[in-house]
């Protein structure tokens, strides 16, 4: 069996974004782990209920039937971006590289997303926040930023459309098995999406959505982005938690303002307010975040490999580790994230910035340095 | 001639927030240049010439008629936080502390200000702009906050009724002589204002506003309160000039948000966006940001007298000089504003803070230590 059957079966019985499962696949192979769930499948887990039950037949059929296809990392397809999942801290045993994605539609997921920002936000959208939602995304995918979104009612319904509605590039990423259009409100989207650009989901085909699952696929959607743009958002909301995962990504992110009265405005002000997203009035100020001073959008950046990390230690280390590879983080938040005091952290950011690793933008905030040492 | 006589008389003929004057003032005595402007009344300038139409007596029935007293620097009466302006840049040739300050109505004005905010914004507000301005306005003022704008139509006149309405203080400062209640749409609520709270201006009484005069104005607002709320303003608009003012101080500086597409709203988006302001969306967000960590407002922070500045010296000494007494910038904007390089302001920082000169706020935000070393 080799690794793309093994990640197949694999992610027909482990939940979408279980943390503890990807980090055993990331340690042994998913061959050996496919292997391990296998012999257990009589053990009373759900992934060995799941391995009992699992007739490959049946989901092999339903995706000739839905002309979907199956991508593993390291396919020439695989956004890029998700990549960081496998560096990103758990979060409530959420977490880890996707086991494998199915994608439909005609584009390639990874050109799509090689230029992308995730439009997201409330299902109980007000007017003023679908129109917002609409005109960003038509605006940014009339220049080729590819507009990725949840595929729901509401901030995601929007998003979708003003980027259909110009012809740009759009991607939907769904909490279910990516068979079915569902709901059936955003049907007729979705079936555009399907025809025209390229839908996409971590969840096996034919199954339905679950809480564990949304929250799960919030990370992709937040990974395989460039940068995420909350539209409305009440107080507690989906799109908080798609925040949430941007920042562990180390994605920038941005917030759209709105009355002070209206409820659908009280996370991207809390957001912008305690200074997590950065806030966006306009397309050109979206423009601003993706690429700073004028520059084209940053690429992926490569935490480990070409640089000489090595070379680092102690202090300097958790000071760098705690660095974004995109955006920015001010000095007081590298030091929470590093766990070392800020005054060290000073010194170590000095240090590093000396010698090359990081920068400082106009405005203060520490990154890794955009040009290798 | 005593000081209160030469200043009334200096008040009189020289511009309101003409910067130089007010250095020679400081420098040499308002009795001294008084004597130097009187000898030199033959002269072709603005001051000589108003000093030979100077009619003291029509001024003082003035002041009768209408129960206008006139202010020192040091009268009990002096709001606190003028005096900042004596130790802050000049903009465009205006600033300085003022000469005097006429005032009217029954409260004490050194005691309104001692615990005040600056509501402000587009005359041409909107109704969102004038609701939020005048719920902002009730709810601070009944908690003792003194709502201080510039009385005219829009949000300032919202700001100023909010406070009214539920019997708080406020003070309206005008960029005209405050024995007359203009702008007429305005009369009955300035009326209010003398009647129940002050209204105060620098321009000298039976005098009509200049665009000089409506700038010069705005630096007492941000100077005499601390902090300012911008709560809309156009692209181009007077609250701008309010906000560079609030920042030259060291004030703290606010904004609401609103709908993007609003053009009432670019303003405060844009001050937020670029960590100019705080976005503020309710009163309690007002509240953090006066009284960061729940403790309560600040007090004047005095650079000068007791704290040993005299021990720093060079690059330490720019830093600090750059470092505010309320709120915070980053590293970044303090080494822009100190003109020292990143690095060696992050050096420079890290003394400081060792020594306990400035302290770093959770956000990584820098800003002059509260509790005297």
């Amino acid at each position: 069996m080799d690794e793309r059957e093994a990640r197949l079966q694999l992610s027909c019985v482990v939940e979408a974004g279980d943390a503890a499962m990807a980090e055993q696949i990331a340690l042994h192979g998913p061959e050996k782990v496919w292997a391990a769930v296998f012999r257990g499948r009589d053990r009373d887990t759900g992934a060995a209920r799941r391995a009992r039950q699992l007739d490959l037949d049946v989901v092999l059929r339903i995706a000739k039937v839905t002309n979907a296809r199956f991508i593993i990392p390291g396919d020439d397809e695989w956004p890029e971006g998700l990549d960081v999942l496998a560096v990103t801290s758990p979060w409530q045993g959420m977490g880890g590289l996707p086991i494998g994605l199915w994608v439909r539609g005609p584009k390639h997921l990874g050109e799509l997303c090689a230029r992308s920002v995730a439009i997201v936000g409330a299902r109980a959208a007000t007017s003023y926040g679908k129109d917002v939602a609409t005109d960003f995304a038509a605006e940014l995918s009339q220049s080729g930023v590819t507009i990725v979104s949840g595929g729901a009612y509401g901030i995601d319904d929007a998003a979708h459309k003003g980027a259909l509605a110009v012809s740009g590039p759009t991607v939907a990423v769904l909490a279910r098995g990516c068979d079915d259009v569902y709901p059936v409100g955003n049907a007729a989207m979705l079936g555009w999406v399907v025809q025209r650009e390229a839908m996409v989901s971590e969840v096996p085909l034919g199954q339905a959505p679950t809480r564990f699952r949304f929250l799960s696929r919030n990370r992709l959607i937040a990974a395989m982005t460039q940068a995420t743009i909350i539209v409305e958002a009440a107080a507690r909301s989906g799109a908080r938690n798609t925040a949430t995962w941007a920042t562990l990504c180390g994605r920038p992110l941005m917030a759209v303002p709105g009355p002070v009265h209206a409820a659908t405005s009280v996370t991207p002000h809390r957001l912008i307010r305690d200074h997590e997203a950065e806030l966006v009035a306009t397309v050109a100020d979206i423009h601003d975040v993706l690429a700073p001073l004028g520059q084209s959008p940053l690429p992926i950046v490569d935490r480990g490999a070409d640089r000489e990390v090595d070379a680092l230690s102690g202090d300097d280390l958790a000071v760098f580790e705690a660095v974004p590879g995109r955006g920015g983080l001010s000095a007081g938040e590298v030091s929470l994230g590093a766990g070392v005091p800020i005054a060290k952290t000073l010194s170590c950011l000095e240090r590093l910035l000396e010698a090359g690793w990081v920068q400082v933008t106009h405005a203060g905030l520490w990154r890794i340095a955009r040009v290798p040492r």
